[in-house]
């Protein structure tokens, strides 16, 4: 064990990937003793220069230190990684990306092999690790232990936000903000879509489009009161009835711009029907629950 | 004519909806002669009380005044509150919705009748109407004079943002913007609906998400600056291979959550598609010329 109390707390790292590698490198400039490993030793070649030991197995890497940090390809690699590893006493985070089911399972199977278990989900990409004002954070769920002990070590790259003991939580809500992102970018590839072929230049048309996209990102708030207070109907600024109304402006200016309408006519096609279902006077809010079975 | 150098630009508007009868408070309320016109005259009694005069038609309530606002249900409620109207030596001035081809039109309409003719796109709700701290604005497009002389008229009730001589950018710029916030609520609907059947509070997910979302907004600029350039390939941090791989873990927690992929399924589609033509290493920007006939 090289874990000292008055030092920075000693780290290991599976998984030298874009992410791990940016991880490594700023665990070791903030002073926290790093043992990495990677399945092909190259990337970890270039880490050993800059400080961190490099271990011959995961296994190894693993009973070197208490904490154990886990940012591999996707789950099948965690199986792999840690088959021999022995996480008796570890507190293992898992940083791979995968489903709230399977940080679930790999929560009980920690469990089962002795180690403290936390799930992270990564809001960055690489070139936000080690830099605050970047924005960059991590979800993370399971044990609220684990977490409070770490906390500091776990803050060092990235920011960190504890939603739950569930271990399932932290992934659900990456994949919940990254698929509204992704709404999002459906949305603006649409907008871009419609004026490219005019004379318009899309750098003078970005920040009208960010602008409005950051003006309308707060309508979440009412969205979320109204899901928690089960009301639709009331203080209704703009009707379902009333936006569906404006549906056939929208897709026929896509006809007349040349452009598919194939992101967004989902979306009007759920307004349909929550107006066939006779809300047309409620808010679109209460749509949301057709989306689910 | 009504209209005095030294004093309030005096205004004609047609049509009280909610839009158009919050339009006219705050014209009241800043001091301009207001003449307005309702089809149905009782929302107009209510203005009449509160210090606007009120024409018996139309074409009445545009002989009036110089500036002509027009604010109606739609293109086809345009031509039939016009049909007698003179508009010789009118600054007609439309902000009903409609699309950049009626908009041109209803421009080249207004030129062949002796008008000046602005297009207008409200980026707003009624409440936003005279106040400027909630940031509504109407896009305008169209005569450049007219909205130079009316700007100050024009910009009483909301914010004022000219995009161009072409009438129908007005519209075109409205629809792009509109139609990424659909967009966006679509990936938002997405993200609640995931956690709706978990021990989540809605209220406390919001604002992560309304943060998220806010934050990931100004990639729409580098979106831009890539499609200006034409180029996908340079500075990619996240190609669309790194990303299609990726779309089994929204869909499996979608599945897992039981909630539709309904949304979000034709972006992923479309990444797939652009995957295919084989775009894997470029960022996701080049994807967007596919929507594009």
């Amino acid at each position: 064990m090289t874990q000292n109390p008055s030092e920075k707390t000693s780290v290991t790292l599976l998984g030298l990937g874009a992410m791990g590698t940016a991880l490594a490198r700023t665990w070791l400039a903030a002073g926290h003793p790093l043992t990495v490993w990677n399945r092909t030793p190259a990337r970890a070649a270039v880490l050993a220069a800059e400080g961190a030991k490099v271990a011959d197995s995961a296994a190894e890497a693993v009973a070197a230190n208490t904490l154990v940090v886990v940012c591999l390809l996707d789950d099948a690699s965690v199986d792999e990684a840690l088959a021999d590893a022995d996480l008796t006493g570890r507190d293992l985070v898992n940083l791979t990306t995968g489903t709230p089911a399977q940080a679930r399972d790999r929560a009980e199977w920690a469990h089962g092999r002795g180690a403290r278990y936390l799930d992270g989900g990564i809001m960055a990409v690489p070139p936000m690790v080690g830099v605050p004002e970047a924005g960059g954070y991590v979800f993370y769920s399971g044990s609220r232990q684990l977490f409070e002990q770490h906390r500091e070590t776990l803050g060092a790259p990235l920011g960190t936000t504890y939603v739950g003991e569930d271990a399932g939580f932290a992934a659900l809500h990456d994949v919940a903000l990254l698929s509204a992102m992704y709404g999002m970018f459906a949305g603006a590839a649409h907008a871009f879509a419609l004026i490219r072929e005019e004379d318009i230049d899309p750098t003078s048309f970005a920040p009208l489009l960010a602008d409005w996209l950051v003006a309308m990102a707060p309508a979440v708030h009412q969205t979320a009161e109204r899901l928690r207070g089960g009301d639709h109907s009331q203080a209704v600024d703009s009707s379902l009835a009333m936006q569906v109304a404006g549906i056939p402006t929208f897709l026929t200016t896509a006809e007349q711009q040349g452009v598919s309408p194939e992101l967004l006519s989902p979306y009007f096609a759920l307004m349909r029907r929550g107006l066939a279902e006779g809300d047309g006077e409620e808010d679109p809010t209460g749509m949301i629950d057709l989306l689910v079975r």
